[in-house]
């Protein structure tokens, strides 16, 4: 069983960038962190960062049929983009979305979720450990849809 | 005499994705209908689809020249991208905007069209047959410029 | 098969009232034309023009069980007529919207429209022409529906 | 002692349009069932239902001195009509509004009325067994006013 | 059968405060009246009031099972209190609000209420009266839907 | 040389309703006012009254050609009628605004006009002088554009 | 008896300031025209150009007790001053608002008035004549009030 | 160490309230899991549920110095409490907001949090789930403060 | 004569919770310097503090007759309850809001205020010095009431 | 020690002006009494009354070194001034703001401060007593930061 | 060939006034160095600095005919003066706006510029630097619109 | 010492599309002419333009570390772009942002940048000459902050 593990723009800056809204770690180190644990539970992680919308909207359209499921960080395109949202539907996949920040403690533009609706559900706020949250709630999702 | 025929993000996915929302007919299948009947018509259709708005709006500004007009459904961009907006004022080219389904009818940010005011008008809630009645409504717009 | 064209308030001055946005046809041109391209299509035409809100609701109200479909352009009352959109989706009939021009491109009141979601689509933007594919749009629905 | 019974625009068609919000009563039966039950209280009705905004304003004007109170469902002009709403006020009765369904769960933009700030009061949700209540409330209001 | 009556904050000053507005009598003369009217209909009435939310909440979660059906005037409540909305949907029980005075005519934070969507419906602008006519609303509510 | 003068709904109650907002002169009194003011300065005026706004964008339509200007109190029109305001700006003439009240001064949904902006101008807040106002108004636009 | 005549700021201007907007005529031949017209009704009238606001609503402070009335265009500060406002109201004068041109055809922020609410009433769009119908208007107020 | 788990108004119809939405999970069951959960993890639960703002907020204000650390399902609070966002900043811990359903697919009034900015982070959408990553989420807070 | 105190939600941590904004005074102490300066003044000081809104409102209806004035702090109650404000303009005394903070600096939702409105005044900003202000400002009222 | 007094626009007309709202007290005996109470605390008062905001910004630039601390009323600049809020800032004193009426409530614009924020806090509807709080407020500002 | 360069309010405590927003630089010395930079150019400068709208606007009325162009710091009357607009617009001179800070960091109030549109352009968050590069912007429009 | 010259999207078409906008010249003249001028004062300008979000962001998170500063158009994304502001924050670079045109005078969706309140400063309206004063501009930020 593989899921896919989107990262949006600038994360691949993450543990030189702004390390006190985002933590110390880089985005390598929070990929492979996920993966191993993730393979504990016996679930293949594969791995994508793009700066691109259209990149990220491909990959989900992509995905279908592919992966069993989807863990996200839309990042700055959370706010933005009607595309990554209708991808999400679209690919028809239980969508996991985190963020490492409370975006609700940011700027009022970051307190809207464009992608939230249309994925299962959210964490945010607890940092590079919000992605291991992420990979035991999404396995929840599909036993119990499974079940 | 050609024109070009523009799909946005997602809608490679069409026939599968939400099908009560968007019909059953793949792109593949719409574009190919669209094409036989401009060229009964005779005028050739170049396509392209693709989920990036850079792209789209890219292929507008290298439209300016090459074609004779666009047909385009920005689907997801319509509401975001003030870049296609641009480039469809940019390009020179009467452009006509068609979505499959009724947008007023979906949620409230679909309502409004970014790329609407720099088109020269509108189709939208007859599916597959809306690009069909874009052809023809191009073609008058392109007599009526012309004659 | 009979289809009811209704055109709302301040059309009767076709082709004498601005006719940069509105073209130099007459409304009895338009609707001669829209006639005359339907009939070639095997359905028959009848045609009401009024200024009166009320009297628009009523007729969509009485076309139930006598029309197939309905073309409508609601002019004004597009954009502050809550009783033309209710007696639209009263009637239970197909109904589809026309613009002579692209309301995008005018005032901001008018870019919402408060009848096109009970509409089954819209067409907008290209003058008189928008009415023949009107008809086609309209034929094609209830074909869909009928088939 | 006389009332006037006012119904607006498309609840001529009653009983066969959506009767999961509005019930299957015709207006004819709902019109019947108040007189017959403001005759027992020893009050008569003048009942009339009109899609015209002008026709309705024009009756409440014409109400002054005609008759002791009015129940009104302006149904869609609710919402859009200040020519109501300044007939109520103009009138110098007590009036009663009355709607079939809760506007308070459906769109958005039936959640305000123009009408009820120059009414007595509102009855809203209790299909065709509201206008008994507003009956009971105009008689109430009126022995209230006289007492 | 036994149905529960809720009356809001500062309802325990009926009588007092602000007469113009809200009429001369108390709430125990009101919930009297109200409580034999409905036993005259064969009907138990069990009455509380409360100046907390918490309360009235609870009260209604409680009422699941206990009550056939719910009568309140939820007072200041109606404009902030999503957990008394809530509660309304969650004890599956037909209720129906009333006010005393006409909110609309009030200041505008009282024009909308949290609470009427997730009500059967609504009554107000009609002082004591209007909980009678809450009374009859509710038991033909109940025999419809037993009915 | 011919006006038209046109008033809007409710205002046939004038001299009876709300007299502090209105004054205590009847409408046929400002009419005849108005008529034999204009009348001293060579004018003959048409004067229509009605309660739809239907007849009244009608009538604007008709006064095309067949007067050379319109002095309109559109009442409570003033805010919703995007027909009477087309009506307005497709007649051609020169159109002089006038109100009994100072708008400004009431609710805030009466402090935006919906026709102001296709009159030539605006005169509020001086009762029944306000209409001999107007004609003066009317006389120097039709001077300094036929000047 | 004496009137105050004001203009606010940059009406200095006036006759060489965008003339397609305010016309031709210099503030110097306004003010002489609208002083030897209302000489002619007997009235005498100080006039006062200033651009500055605190200068404005000190003259209007001072206005009380010396003269019978105001006719104000307080040009830019229509639509941000609330001192002066506030020193119409405290003056205790009958003031009118005049406007060079119709400031409902221009930047959305021109079209509310913060003065209006506290004059008698507002004349706007008829330019240089309109000086002249606010000293009929106000005369007539004064003698309204005196009568 | 203890952590004190905090369930908002109408959570105690758990498993009967809404089941396609909350799950068939009863209250008592989700904190006997979640205490069993942290357990596991040598960790105590007290919890608590009401429906009153005041009584959590008061709970929160007291576990100063009582417990390591809070999860709290405001539920109906979240979109109103200013008091309970403030007893939670008040209080001194790390706070971790847990909701069984996706909020942002629900109505608009539930997408903002007033909570949320004032906890370490947020979790949502994953039914009963949700509270045992709200767990894994707090102690991993804790652990990296103390660390 | 006595005057009663209220307090509000979470005051109870005073001089522990953010002492940069709030000072480093317990309640304990405030109130007890409030009813000292009071006591000088021969006034009686009785003081509540409650993080429930029910329990304020409660108090302050029952506080009619029982006190001669009230001071308030209703700290998070003041941007969201209109039960308390109710409850303030019911009781009938003079009551005078206080705030330790200056609201204004803070986060925009503590800008407005429910309950200034039905107070005769605020006094916002200068710590727990703001206390014997407001009984000074209460004895005014108060006294100018008598007198 | 001194310090500033500063009353802005319309103040002048205290006493002659809506005695309802402003009480009966010139402006010339408000300072008077103000000066003479902080005379007997040791403080000498220096006092402006300007109807201009250049010179109410001048003045406060200009205090900086002068004056220990600002009274100030700024009447109708406290909504529209953002020149008066930036001298407060910048002039680096303490400055209350005090209101002789209770601003929120009379007209919506007036219930927002655009000095508030950079005061150190505001004192509001207790006529002129208010001004004798505030130079309470204001030494007790001076003793604590000098303190 | 002269310029004019207007500072605006609270500018004159340049240097002292929150050097970490505005620099250390004191006003004249910016000025100085504006100066020396232009008459390097061979361009003379005239400075004024006025905390006053109302002079601002005259002076800028003032300048036709006798500057060739305008640089211009608003400060706060950026946000707030429709009478700077309307002189910079009635002047008919090239105008540039310049702003030390950046001024989208700041308060949102501060987002706007009422001055903006009817500029040549917009120079913001060089310090005084700012000062130095609208001096060129200035002379290379006024050479293209003599060039 | 090198810089970074980073064009948006459509701006390819510059000197063919709309030149009453944006003037004549070419992309490659502009570039050519900044590079030029860059130069003369000892720094390189490497040059970008994209119509892709992805790439732009892409370009400013590796620009870090490989350049001294950037110069941005970011055209079109100015105004809906969280990615490039995220990517602007995230490069740590001084970034100056230039528009050809004057955003402030165009379609009301163009006065707000999303970018600017990261960037240094903000240069419009001045056509190719902006670029030239960008480079002035990003030379002074890196002298002063290296000085």
């Amino acid at each position: 069983m593989k899921i896919l593990l989107v990262n949006g723009p600038s994360l691949s800056l993450l543990g030189t960038r702004e390390p006190s809204i985002y933590g110390t770690q880089t985005l390598a180190q929070i990929v492979e962190g996920t993966a191993r644990y993730a393979a504990s539970k016996g679930v293949q992680v594969d791995a994508l960062q793009s700066d691109a919308e259209g990149d990220i909207a491909h990959a989900l359209c992509a995905a279908r049929g592919a992966y069993a499921g989807v863990i996200i960080n839309p990042a700055a395109y959370t706010h933005t983009s009607v595309a990554i949202r209708d991808a999400i539907a679209a690919c028809g996949l239980p969508v996991v979305e985190v963020h490492l920040s409370n975006t609700h403690r940011r700027e009022a533009f970051r307190h809207a979720s464009l992608t939230a609706p249309v994925c299962v559900g959210q964490i945010m706020g607890f940092g590079a450990a919000g992605y291991l949250l992420a990979v035991d709630a999404l396995l929840n999702v599909m036993k119990t849809e499974n079940g």
